[in-house]
Order: structure tokens, then sequence, then C-alpha cells
């Protein structure tokens, strides 16, 4: 993978479009990784393909790419779009969106291709959030690097080589069910796995829990008697304010990540592990634990050959990331 | 990498050298993974890298490739030598060895390139048995495929894009120490490594537990008062002969087992697991409770997507894999 870094010069630019559950946003980005323009538009005045590739139509308009006579449309290599579910990379195919009605069996990339005479890739949220922070962010210094985000779900990406590694059928990196309790909770996806321990849902569960369970901290007064309405951001800020639980909740946390952290450093020895997502954005009281307890997990030969670092784009990282692909 | 086939012309030859704990086995192989002459030697005839080296030269001129007056000298592109601990495959270079003294810092690949005029590479043992496979034997088909050897130790190795993937700095594939349980057996290696629930001494003492706490099993009087002193192959056999307890006991490792499996599957996505090793011998008695535990334990899309199949090389994986080594 190229790195640019500032200082040199601006070669090619593609958009990135990160479609997220909620908006979507779209960026025109450079080959340095800046963000040139931005727009975006709710994912809810679209319902399906057809309409949302109109309104992106529009969007794009803004970004000044949209038709062939205005002026950036000869410099942009291409379009790369971040979908939050399932896809085929190679095919640019939407198999089915998690949280998005009517996106099933979706030939993205050709639509794409046909409507704005423009190369389109397709790809997964979370890989196109892994390559921004490894070709851009966080992971920018290597060629073999995991890429985590935690947040209502635990996604992840894999950095090999220098490229991004989809697995057999574009479907790896899917770092949230991997399995830290063979007894552990049930779900759909198998048994113990990481999300259901680390997600936003089990960290608010798990305050609210100790709350009614008469735990003194900080946190009761927070919640005005409605625990579940707390969030991990609530729940961080008490664990930099020194509040016991939220400390504590933290440190769980920690565990259950590192275990799943040293699982991946055995079996695929990266360099480095990069996280991101809402919950990284803790900071210390997430990542001196987790430190903590990875090392505490691994022979000192491994321990002492990996490193574990915060993404640094934040939001950005889709847009960045999908412009990325379109690029490569 | 090349898939060769019978029928097709041999065109190279290499000499692989596995050098186990016990014996190291030399065998001329060639580039259609057939071994054309074989011999071997108790590893506890040497004693560190310049007697190792001098009984090796012994052993190649048995297989008549020791100097260069010799016919075959020049018919062999090189010789590949898969040892039991950590190495630097970039390099040729032996950090430690598990079980043999004296192998602490070697540059195998250039102590031998400068005594036998020959490229040589070296190799961490389980690495060598993967490619083995890979190449000629149960993963022949596939680009994509995970090698899980069974034994006193479990061990693996990662085909990527077709090619061994050795990691960031050649220890990848470590899958004896991936964790099943984060609150699990604590060992200088972590917490819940797979290896002390499906290692061979964890079969044995499982069974013993059993038949101590007075369990009715065939294996009681097979053990005849020393139950420490079984066999996994003993408790695979009793499987095989329809023991409850044995079956049950490789119910246990096949559930341990597929918590790993299940994990590298959502994370590194192969189109196939190879399992081979001693405790892979017990064949039905651990493959098919392995297959209904990992499908158990996976979302169907990725459970429709994944095949566990066994080793097919059998002791030879390790020779014919590391003659691979030198031709690649």
């Amino acid at each position: 993978m190229s790195e640019s870094r500032k200082g040199d010069t601006v070669m090619r630019r593609a958009v990135g479009i990160d479609f997220g559950g909620t908006v979507v946003k779209l960026a025109l980005v450079n080959d340095l990784g800046q963000i040139e323009r931005r727009t975006s538009f709710p994912t809810a005045e679209t319902s399906g393909p057809d309409s949302w590739i109109e309104r992106t139509a529009a969007a794009l308009g803004d970004l000044g790419v949209a038709s062939d006579s205005l002026p950036l449309h000869g410099q942009i290599v291409g379009i790369g779009v971040g979908v939050p579910g399932f896809t085929d990379f190679e095919r640019g195919f939407i198999y089915s969106l998690t949280n998005v009605l009517g996106w099933t069996n979706v030939p993205l990339a050709d639509l794409m291709a046909q409507r704005f005479g423009l190369r389109t890739r397709v790809d997964n949220d979370v890989n196109a959030m892994a390559l921004g922070e490894c070709a851009f962010g966080g992971g920018r210094k290597f060629r073999h690097a995991v890429f985590v985000t935690l947040g209502t779900g635990v996604g992840g990406g894999l950095l090999i080589n220098g490229a991004l590694y989809r697995g057999a059928y574009s479907m790896a990196g899917e770092i949230g069910h991997m399995s830290i309790d063979w007894r552990g909770v049930r779900s759909p996806r198998g048994v113990g796995e990481l999300e259901l321990y680390v997600g936003n849902r089990a960290i608010v569960s798990r305050t609210a829990d100790a709350i009614r369970a008469g735990r003194p901290t900080a946190l009761r007064e927070k919640a005005g008697g409605e625990p579940d309405r707390l969030t991990p951001r609530d729940v961080a800020e008490a664990a930099a304010a020194g509040d016991a639980l939220a400390l504590e909740i933290f440190d769980y946390v920690a565990v259950c990540l590192a275990t799943v952290f040293s699982s991946i450093v055995y079996c695929l020895q990266p360099e480095a592990i990069i996280v991101g997502g809402g919950v990284a954005q803790a900071g210390d009281v997430l990542f001196r634990p987790l430190q903590h307890h990875l090392v505490d997990r691994l022979a000192p030969e491994f321990a002492e050959r990996i490193v574990v670092l915060p993404a640094t784009l934040g939001p950005d990282a889709g847009v960045i990331g999908c412009a990325k692909l379109a690029m490569d």
C-alpha cells in the first residue's frame, strides 16, 4: 500500500461514500487522504437502490463530480462505497444490508458505473474504515495490521502484506463474532461471541445491573432512575473521573477484548491492532487496562512484538477508506 | 501455489528435512510431491548444529545428493528444513528449539548453504507440514486454508492467497495458544489456551480422572490400574467401539476445537480447515462431532462456506512440505 504524506503532491482524487444506516456521507478525497469537499444526506430520504442512486447523483453534484460537463469529473479515478452488510467485493455486489430495507442482491457497482460512468468499488463499511486507517490513519506505518471497531457492534478488517484481506468469500474480519467462552452466551452466530460482552448494549446493561444491585457509583445520579438509558460515553466519563464501578466495567471490557486480541496475535501475528469506533473514544480508561491484560495473556516473545493503537481518523475513516478503495 | 498431479512430468527435486525432537527424517521429493528416496537418523545422535550438519551430510549421501561429484546434485533445487521451534524464515535463522538442546540463535540456512552449496530454507515444522498438505495433500484444491495439527501440542499454518502466511515476525499460526475461555486455565502463554483442553495430555488426564471417579468404561481394563498411561489412540479405539466415556471425551475435544475453528472462520474465512496430527487419526469419532459443533457455532452464511477435512499425507507431510519450501 502506498503511503502519502503531507508535503507530497496530490495526483489523484476519488469519491468515498460511507453508506450508514442513518446517514450517507460523501467526500471528495485526494491521494494524501485529505477530504477536499464533503456532503451528506439522511438514509431515510431514500428507499432502495433506485432512489438512493438518484439522491447520490444530487450529492455528487454538491461535490462537483456529478456530470461530464463539470470540471472535476476528469480528475476522479472512481467511486468507493462502504455499506453496512455483506458484500462480494470482486463483483461489487451487495447480498444484504443489516439495517436498511430494500437492499438484497443489488449489483451496486454495475448500477453506479452505468449511471455515473465512473468505476465503482463496493465493500463492507468496516473493511473501508480499516483501509482508511491503515492507509492514512493509525495503521499507516504497518504492512500487517488488524483494525477493530467498537460500538453497537464489533467489527474488523485485516491488513495482510499491505493489502486488505477479505478471506475466501469477502466475509473475513468478523472479529465481533469470535468466541471468548466455549460455554458462554449463545446467539444465532455461535457461543460466547465477543460482541455480546463488549458491545454498547453489554456495557450499558452491565452498568445498569450494578446500579440496580445497589453498587455505589456517580452514574446512579446521572441515570436519574433509568439506568438503561445511560450510554457507553457516560460510563467512560465516569471512569475518567475515577468512579470505581465505571473503571471496573472498562476493565471487564478490556479483559474480554484482550482475550480475542491474544487469539488474533497467536493466529495472525500482525504488527499492530488499531482500535476505533465509539467505545474507543473512551481513551485511556480503555487502552490502559487493554494493554495490561493483553500482555498478561501473551507469551513474552509475542507480547513484545505487538502494539495496540487508537484509530486516528475518527468518523472520517469510512469516507477516506471508501475513496482509497477506488484509488487502489 | 502450483499444483502437480499424477501424470505430470517431474521437472525438479528438492531435499526435505523434517527435524523432529526424536528423529530427523530426510527425503528426496519431486515437484509432484512424491518421495523418491528417504532416510533418517535419531536426533540424539547429534549435539548441536555442527554435529547435526555432519550427520546430515552422511544422510544426504544416502539420498545421493551429498557431494558435487554425485549425479543427482545438479537436479536438486535446494534443501528445506522444518524445525520444532521459533524461526525467522526470511533469514533462515533459528531463535530456539523447544525440546532440543544447543539450538539457540543458529543461522542454519547460511551454515547449510556453506556446507552443501545448496540454497536452504528453514521454517517452523508445522508451517512445513501445512505447506505439504496445502500443496500436495488435503488442502491442495484451496487458495485459502488453515492447517491444524493435533498431538502433544496443537499447531497451525495459514495458507493465504495460495502462499504460506507467517505473520509480521514469522510466528503466526499458533492455533494451539488461541483462547477458548477468558476465565479458563492459566499458563505462561495466556488464559484458556486450546492446547490445554485438547492436547494429548488433556485427553489422557480427562479420561483418567473419569476412570478414577468410577465412570464405567472399557478403558478401565485397558488401563490396568494405571489410567494415566492410556494414550489418545486407546481412547479413540474405545470411542470407535462405542464406549460412552470415550465418545464423551472426543465430543469435548470437538467442542473445544469447534470454538477455535469458529473464531478462525469469522476472522479469516478460509475455504477449508485441514486437520492432521496423531489425534486426527481418530477419524470419524473426532470429525463427526467436530463438524456438528462447528456448524452449531457459526452463522449459516459462514457454516455453509467452510469445510473441515482430514490431512492426507500423514507422517510424510513434514518432509514433503520441507522440500516444497525449497522449491518455491
